[in-house]
C-alpha cells in the first residue's frame, strides 16, 4: 500500500535542486515538493519563487506535508528543525550526519515516540545503501566487522599521497575540485569519519556510543616519511573507519591504516567510499560507489523518500536488552609512531615494541599499544608524531600476550 | 515481533551443515533445524542419525516445522518440494535458481495464494544481497542498468585466460580446486548465469520472462585469438549478464564481453562475483563478493532465515499493472565474430561493420549486430564462431542509425 507523499524541502543546495528536478519535474516517484525553506531571500533561484519561503514553520504548520527532506549544514538548527518536525508526526529524511551523530538518542527516542520515521541513507557513504544493508539484510547477530573508507576527501588527498604527491598540494586540488571544504578540519582529522562511524555503531552492533568516545585520528600527520615506509612494502594509507567485535566487546576507531593489496579497501581510490562487511559464515562483502556529492547524496535520500511510501522505518532491532555486546576501548593496535624527536616517540607508552628505527632526521617505532594510550595523546594536535595503523588485527590483553610469548618478541614492555 | 522458527533442511551437503552448525551449535540465531531430509540413507553423517529422514512427507506434514530450507541440485524435484512446502503454508528458503527462473510465476503465485515467503538471496551471487536491494532499496523507477559476473566458474577460467592459461588448462585447474562441476555446461555456456538475470530483472524491472528468451553465449569459444585481440586493447574479457532499460524496453543477456580498465567490474577475478547497480540520479553503485561455495550460499540463506523471523516477503511491488516497461531483442550491441572461416563470418547478418581483418589463418569483423541474429546462430554449439561484446552502450535501431549518420561509417551495411 503506497502513501501520498508532500515533501517539504530544507535547503536547496544541489541536492534539494537535484531532488526538485527528479521528484516534481519527472513521473517516477508519486512524491511531490510542496514549499522548500531556505535562508537566503535575495539569492537568485532556478525555480519559481512561489516555492520557497524563509520561515521554517511554514513547514511545520502546513498539515498537508507529510515528510521533510533536511538538507543543511548546521548540525544544531538542523536538530531544532527534524526534532520539531518529528513531534508533529511528520516523517523526516536527512543526510546530517553530524546532527545524527550528536543527538542519535535524542532522535530516535523522539521518532519512535511520534511514530514517525526518521531516514538517513545519505549520511553514511553516499549512495551505498550500508544502512539499509545492516538494518535489513545484516539483521541478525552475524555481524564482526564492519570497516571503511567513508570520506571522500581525503580519500582524495591519500591517493594522490600514495602516488608521490605532498599533503598540501593535494588538499589544494581536492579543494580546487569541490572535495574539500574551505576549512577541512572535519574532514582531514577524521571527525566527519566518526560521525559516520556512530551510526554504522548503531546499525551493525546496536551500540550506542557519543563521537567523543571514538578515537579520530586524522591524516595531517602523514608525511613523506609514512608514505615511504608503506610504499616500500607495497602497502597504501588509507583513513579506515573500523568497528570490529572481539567475544562480548566492540572496538571502534577512525585513523590512517597501511593497508596491503589483498585488502578489499586497497583498490578505492580518489573520492570513491567503500565499506567492507564481515559477517560469520560469509566471507567478506564489499560496497563501492561514490560517497558524497549532490548525486550519490540525492540518489540516497531518493531512496528513502521511495521507502517513505511503504511506510518504512529503522526497526534498530540490535539495540535491545539482550545485546550483550559492550563497547570497549581498553583494546591493543599495531602502530607505526614516526617523528623527527626521539623524545616525542618516547611518550607514547607502548605495550610492546616490535621495531626501532633512529637516524639523525628522523626515527620510528613499531609496536602493540593501547588504544586509550592514543586517545590520551590528543594526535591530531601533534605536530610532532606521525600515526599509522598497520594490518593486523586488533587485540585484547589477553591475545595479545599469547602472541608476544608465541613471537619471542627481541623488545619487551618498554613502558609497563 | 520475533517469530520461532523450525526447520526443515531438504539437503545436507556443505551449505546444510555449515547451516547446522550455525543455527544448532551457536545460540546467534532462534531458529533450530528439527529434520533433515536426504536422498542416501547409508551415508557416514557427520551429526546424530536421528535427525535425518529419507522421506520428504516427515518435513511436510510436520506441522511444528514452519520453515523448509531447500539445497537440492535437481530443479523439479526441488519445484515438487517447495510448491508443496508453500501451500501447506510453510516459509522457503532455497538457493536454486534453475528451479527459480523456470517456475517462477508458478512459485510467486503459489506463495502469494497461500501467504507464505518464498526467499532466494543465495541464489544470485552467493553472499552479495543483490535481490533484497533491488527490492528493497531500489524499490523506484530509477534503475537504469543492472550488470554483473554471476558465475565463479567462468571467471576463474577468464581470469587465467586473461593471463595466458588456455581455456582447457584453466578449466582443468577449476574443476580441482572445486569451482567447477564435471559436467561445467550449466556455468561454461552461461545458463547459470542467465537463471540468476532472469531473477534479476524480476527484482530490478518487474519483467517476468522465461530463460529461454533470454540469449546466453558462453566462453567456450574464446581462443587464444579473442585473449590476444583484448588484451592489446588493454582490455579483460568477462562473462558479464546484462540487463538494460533503453526508454520504455529492457535488453538482456549473458555474453564475453572485453571490458576496459574504466568498468567497475574490471578488477573482478578468479572466483568472485560482483553487481554493478546504476540509478537515475545516482552514479554506479558495486556489490563485490563471493558468488558460490558453501559459506558465500550459507550466509545468504542463514540472512533469509533471519529475515523470516520477522516475517519478510519479497513484495515484487515493480511488477504491476503500471509497469510500463517491455522486455525485447529487438537492440543492436556491437560485437567482435571471429573464426578461421571468413564463410563462418559471413553468416552472421551484421547491421553495420566497423572493421574487417583477414588473414591466412584467421579472420574478424568488428560492428553492429541484433540481438535477434545472434539468437539464431546458436552460438553455444558453434565451434567454428567465436563472439565477444565490445563495449557500447546498447543501441535501438534509431540510435544506431544516428551513430552510424554521425560517424560515416567506412563499411556500410553487408546485409540490410
Amino acid at each position: 500500500m503506497s502513501k501520498k507523499l508532500t515533501i517539504g524541502l530544507v535547503g536547496f543546495g544541489c541536492v534539494g535542486s537535484g531532488l526538485y528536478d527528479v521528484l516534481n519535474r519527472s513521473k517516477l516517484i508519486d512524491a511531490r515538493i510542496k514549499r522548500i525553506v531556505v535562508q537566503d531571500p535575495k539569492k537568485e533561484r532556478s525555480i519559481e519563487k512561489s516555492y520557497f519561503s524563509y520561515d521554517v514553520n511554514d513547514i511545520l504548520n502546513d498539515a498537508e506535508i507529510n515528510v521533510v527532506v533536511e538538507l543543511i549544514n548546521d548540525s544544531d538548527i538542523a536538530f531544532e528543525i527534524v526534532s520539531s518536525a518529528l513531534r508533529k508526526g511528520k516523517d523526516v529524511v536527512t543526510a546530517n550526519k553530524k546532527m545524527l551523530a550528536e543527538y542519535q538518542t535524542e532522535l530516535i527516542r523522539i521518532a519512535q515516540e511520534n511514530d514517525a520515521s526518521l531516514l538517513y541513507e545519505g549520511a553514511v557513504a553516499g549512495s551505498i545503501p550500508i544502512i539499509r544493508n545492516l538494518e535489513e539484510y545484516y539483521n541478525n547477530d552475524s555481524l564482526t566487522s564492519v570497516e571503511g573508507i567513508l570520506n571522500g576527501t581525503t580519500n582524495y588527498i591519500l591517493t594522490k599521497s600514495n602516488h608521490g604527491i605532498g599533503y598540501a598540494e593535494a588538499l589544494l586540488e581536492a579543494q580546487e575540485l569541490g572535495f574539500a571544504e574551505a576549512d577541512p578540519t572535519l574532514d582531514v582529522d577524521g571527525f566527519d569519519s566518526k560521525y559516520k562511524l556512530v551510526l554504522l555503531l548503531k546499525h551493525a552492533f546496536g551500540i550506542t556510543v557519543s563521537p567523543k568516545e571514538v578515537l579520530n585520528v586524522g591524516i595531517r600527520g602523514i608525511s613523506d616519511r609514512e608514505v615511504s615506509y608503506t610504499t616500500e612494502k607495497g602497502y597504501r594509507i588509507k583513513l579506515l573507519s573500523r568497528a570490529e567485535k572481539i567475544g562480548d566487546q566492540v572496538v571502534s576507531f577512525v585513523a590512517p591504516h597501511a593497508i596491503a593489496p589483498g585488502h578489499s579497501a586497497f583498490n578505492v581510490d580518489n573520492e570513491f567510499n567503500a565499506v567492507v562487511v564481515e559477517a560469520l559464515f560469509s566471507d567478506k562483502q564489499l560496497f563501492y560507489g561514490k560517497g558524497a556529492g549532490s548525486h550519490p547524496t540525492g540518489s540516497a535520500v531518493l531512496s528513502d523518500v521511495s521507502a517513505l511510501k511503504f511506510d518504512y522505518k529503522y526497526e534498530y532491532r540490535k539495540t535491545n536488552p539482550n545485546n550483550q555486546l559492550a563497547y570497549t576501548t581498553e583494546a591493543f593496535v599495531k602502530v607505526y609512531v614516526g617523528s623527527k624527536y626521539t623524545d616525542s616517540i618516547e611518550e607514547v607508552a607502548f605495550y610492546s615494541v616490535e621495531e626501532t628505527f633512529q637516524s639523525a632526521s628522523y626515527s620510528f617505532q613499531v609496536g602493540w599499544v593501547k588504544l586509550s594510550v592514543l586517545f590520551d595523546l590528543n594526535l591530531n594536535a601533534r605536530k610532532d608524531l606521525s600515526l599509522l595503523f598497520l594490518p593486523e588485527n586488533i587485540k585484547t590483553e589477553k591475545g595479545l600476550s599469547a602472541l608476544i610469548e608465541r613471537n619471542l618478541f627481541i623488545y619487551e614492555n618498554q613502558e609497563p
